[in-house]
């Protein structure tokens, strides 16, 4: 694939400035970054940081330290804000591996959110350009309001347009900030930064609405009772808020949310999310915002660069996992 | 005072304008905020910074839209340390009103910090220079370091020099740091950013002594209790060090800490400590910094903003809150 081939031997310059950086003299900290190292995730951040700044005057972009220095803050920030999500939603687990609060504590996982954000904020602004602190600032800033938001009642309502507004702020726009810094890092023009922006904005929102998807249809037995935990805690999925919106399924789907075991009706919800078509519509509307991805690709100069990011597209709609 | 005819109306424009930044259309973040302001401390970290900035190019420095804004940042910055600092310690009270991870919750406190902090960084980015952004990312990172210390076995060795570092990371740095950059806001050349950098860390490790001090003098009953939970948890005042280095006294006081209820001991401990000259040593100490703060002063050009600083330091000796 173009994608791997193009971006996978500068993830590997990321991961290395991300080791260098975490890597202090301080134990602890070493073994907390070790740990989050070691958990890692699949650098969606980075890489799109990495592709967009292709796009750039620098003659030889992907050898430009600042480009691999603003991916590597990108990750950081991701990685803080994980950290800390553990701390605000009781998360015992993450990406399989027990949580940082779980294997350590939450005052180590408060300081080292704390720690990354700042570790971040001191290689963004080494970069050299006061437009991409600004703009990493305002991205924490509106990931911030988003999870305030949900963690209000107006965040828990079962409404579409409760849904997408939630997954904006803690997705769409971070992704869309993404290929923006990449773009600031390498002096893309405006005309490129703009579709590129739109790019990851909708990449972004399909990326969430997927595995809203894949809580049914990867391992609907172990996934379904997360997923009935979220719910529980307020935070409802796109095929549950559509499958309640019907009038012929909304009350089946709302007697088992308010059952006493609602984990013991998995299967039962899952075949109502199916028969509803719910599982359909979400499909279709992460398939619309890929649609609306690729057309973005369009206004871009054909190049390997065009190319990985339209192969990362049909990938973010493909994924099993 | 010289200080407070100086300093007090432009503190006022940095509460409105952190009024301005927290107040959002979110209702959450309002009442925490809200919350926050009453909780209000002293300023101290943006006085220092609109006084730093006096020794500036700028004809009228107090007007200077940057300088504010950077003394609010600087004030976030430190609320955002404060909230998530009761995380870690599982403070119940801050400023004798409940924490905020007490009154609302630790998700709430994890969140708003990191608002805070974010909100900050916007701030310092639109003050439009960069090395004011490295700079405050600095002094988060020193900050997070040195908790981390703390937190680890490390931080809770009861030596003198373990204390210095713990109290360097927490305090001597961040007010070092406000004096550099209220000065790099305002353009204060390089021969004066020194002497007000090296008053800011005298001042820092004075006002935290005085801290230390201030257990036993101003409300011995109440806060030798708050000093036993500290010893507790391993965080030792430079009184307790002192005393537990000396032959004749150190059995008695490890034997106070290590009783099954050592706050019952409280007054006898005190004694110890007045006996054994170890608060006369802390004194001496916070003297010691105040005396090197003002030779600093020393350095700097006669003019009513040296005044200030003289009489700031003075208070942060004389005080008795």
């Amino acid at each position: 694939m173009e994608f791997f081939s193009l971006v996978e031997p500068h993830l590997a310059q990321v991961n290395a400035m991300l080791e260098e950086q975490l890597l202090t003299d301080n134990e602890l900290i070493q073994e907390v970054a070790q740990y989050l190292l070691l958990a890692s995730g699949k650098r969606l951040r980075p890489a799109l940081v990495l592709l967009s700044g292709q796009f750039g005057v620098s003659p030889e972009p992907f050898q430009a330290k600042r480009l691999v220095e603003v991916a590597t803050a990108v990750e950081m920030i991701h990685m803080a804000t994980l950290v800390h999500d553990d701390i605000i939603d009781d998360a015992v687990l993450r990406r399989g591996m027990p949580a940082v609060r779980t294997q350590f504590s939450n005052a180590v996982a408060v300081l080292s959110g704390d720690f990354l954000f700042a570790s971040a904020f001191r290689l963004f602004s080494r970069a050299g350009d006061l437009a991409i602190v600004e703009l990493a600032a305002k991205v924490v800033h509106v990931m911030c309001v988003g999870e305030i938001y949900q963690n209000m009642d107006h965040g828990r309502i079962a409404t579409e347009e409760a849904y997408w507004k939630r997954i904006e702020a803690k997705t769409g726009f971070f992704l869309e900030t993404s290929c923006r810094l990449g773009a600031l890092a390498t002096g893309v023009p405006e005309e490129i930064q703009v579709p590129l922006a739109r790019y990851g904005h909708h990449i972004g929102l399909a990326y969430q609405v997927v595995d809203d998807l894949l809580d049914w249809l990867a391992n609907p037995e172990k996934l379904g009772k997360a997923i009935l935990e979220d719910v529980a805690a307020g935070v409802y999925t796109l095929p549950i808020i559509h499958a309640l919106g019907q009038p012929a399924y909304g009350g089946a789907v709302q007697e088992i949310l308010s059952a006493a075991e609602p984990g013991r009706h998995v299967e039962e919800l899952r075949q109502i999310l199916v028969q509803s078509g719910a599982l359909d519509y979400a499909k279709v509307q992460a398939e619309h915002h890929i649609a609306q991805a690729l057309d973005m690709c369009g206004q871009l100069p054909a190049s390997p660069a065009r190319s990985a990011l339209e192969e990362l597209a049909e990938f973010v709609l493909a994924r099993e996992y």
